[in-house]
């Protein structure tokens, strides 16, 4: 079985091992990356302090990491793409911004990219933007990118609850990033938009260079007004073809019932793609969590089986 | 350029034609078997009144189909996957009455069978079955799986109009089934609904199996109380585990705004999927019309001449 490596063993570096197990994939994961060396771990498992190790490990040529110190992360993926390694990361914020580092890397050693966890956890919108929708006439992408934001407007709303207690609860559900402000004031929306216009426009744009506005002084009042009034508050972030430009935002909107969007509450994210050929499509799932990025993880590593022609699918 | 042939220049298959042309994707469409002799026809295109000369041609190893006689269709899918050929094909009916005998045709003759553009048109559904999805342990597929009988029941409750006048608007419009009753006793939803279960499940069922009920005996008078008591009635189709047995069905059912296909209205489909490690996931899309399908059948060309590495993503 082929040898693979995974650095982190938090929520979604958990989420992936235990679909690999359950799903009886056919891999070894040979080394486990880990930090924390007080934390109590499930004993008999192959972990590592020194992720260097297995992005070195010349036994090792598949790399799944989800972790979330990006500039670390940006590091072991140069190194492995470097040496023609195929690197699965979940790190939006790494991807988004050095997609062109990444990919100048990628092209000149031959190695490959995979990064369909860092968008939209489980909904798989970076396959699909790279194969069905290849044959699509892309005019916008629009949606709710952030499940942490989604989950502190749907609460806010539902229960007339203040701004900070909705977050706590968020944090305390394990939705939010490690630093909130990454959630709240949309800066993980728009890094998720700048991977989306790679994979939609063929055109990066820098995530700090989206007109970006967050829900953080969003406040219960607000939300009553436009709940009494029929419509929702949510963080949309966009991407269109305004005279043949291409814009960027991510800002809170007031939509009503006709919106795509407006149905999409709690932690789940959304992404309308909208297109010459087949107008609209919804993509509506969960946004983050341990399974639902895990799965995406493994979505990847799938693919890429597939292509090595060493896992036929049933 | 690889040759091509098209069976069907009808709504779909002119959809597909216009779709290659402008993606300019690397196929030449050799060959387009018509059967309508007194149609007036664009003129310069490659038209036959012979399909079985496309099956036949060894020039010719991949064909497209898009007709609505399900007799002749699976003549010419068993004809060419007995020749090794490729065939891609967007008729649920013959797919779901002989999804065995075509699938035991296709192993014995290494041919390939893709049928994307037959399941909730330009939704992605069955790649993602077949690709995605195979790491998921599915739990339950409900959908909205038939387009004229969706715009039937949305036009009767927007307008309070009866049945066969909405269904005159459906036929008017081009959503509808040549034979209506396909669409409307669920007999078309059924068929979906069987080839969902062959990819979700590994199981097949056959479409007369499915327990259905359509929506001919539905009056406005019924879909009037139930709006004015907040449900809308849907033509539902469901897949689920009962007891560890699978069990299918097609029926009208009265469902409130928290169901995830409320607000699916018009000729619009969408499926949710119900899976152990991420969730519900809902694909929201145009079931039915001339580019949406077209777009699914251009998908599968592109995922074949992607396996046979003569056409690379950009």
């Amino acid at each position: 079985m082929k040898k693979i490596g995974l650095i982190g063993f938090g929520c979604v570096g958990q989420g992936f091992y235990e679909i690999v197990k359950e799903k009886q994939l056919p891999v070894h994961i040979a080394k486990i990356g880990i930090k924390d060396r007080l934390k109590e771990r499930k004993k008999h498992l192959p972990f590592t302090f020194s992720p260097e190790e297995i992005v070195e490990d010349s036994a090792i040529q598949i790399i799944a990491e989800a972790i979330d110190d990006s500039e670390a992360a940006l590091n072991y993926a140069l190194s492995a793409l470097r040496q023609g390694k195929i690197f699965i990361t979940a790190n939006k914020k790494m991807v988004a911004e050095n997609l062109p580092l990444l990919k100048e890397a990628e092209v000149k050693n031959n190695g490959q990219l995979y990064y369909e966890a860092a968008v939209c956890g489980s909904i798989p919108i970076i396959h699909l933007l790279q194969s069905y929708y290849k044959n699509e006439e892309i005019i916008s992408i629009e949606g709710i990118l952030n499940g942490s934001s989604n989950y502190i407007l749907t609460r806010m709303a539902a229960g007339s609850m203040p701004y900070d207690k909705a977050l706590k609860e968020a944090q305390e559900k394990g939705f939010a990033e490690a630093d909130p402000a990454l959630d709240v004031q949309g800066y993980d929306a728009a890094n998720k938009l700048s991977i989306l216009s790679y994979e939609a426009f063929e055109k990066y744009i820098d995530p700090a260079a989206v007109m970006r506005r967050g829900i953080e002084l969003i406040k219960t009042k607000d939300i009553n007004e436009a709940s009494d009034k029929g419509f929702k508050i949510k963080l949309i972030a966009k991407l269109y073809l305004n005279e043949g430009k291409l814009k960027s935002y991510v800002k809170p909107q007031v939509i009503d019932t006709s919106h795509p969007l407006y149905h999409v509450d709690d932690e789940y994210n959304a992404v309308v793609i909208e297109g010459k050929f087949a107008g609209k499509q919804v993509l509506h799932g969960k946004g983050a969590g341990s399974l639902p990025t895990g799965l995406a993880v493994a979505g990847d590593l799938v693919h890429i089986l597939n292509k090595q022609n060493t896992f036929a699918l049933a």
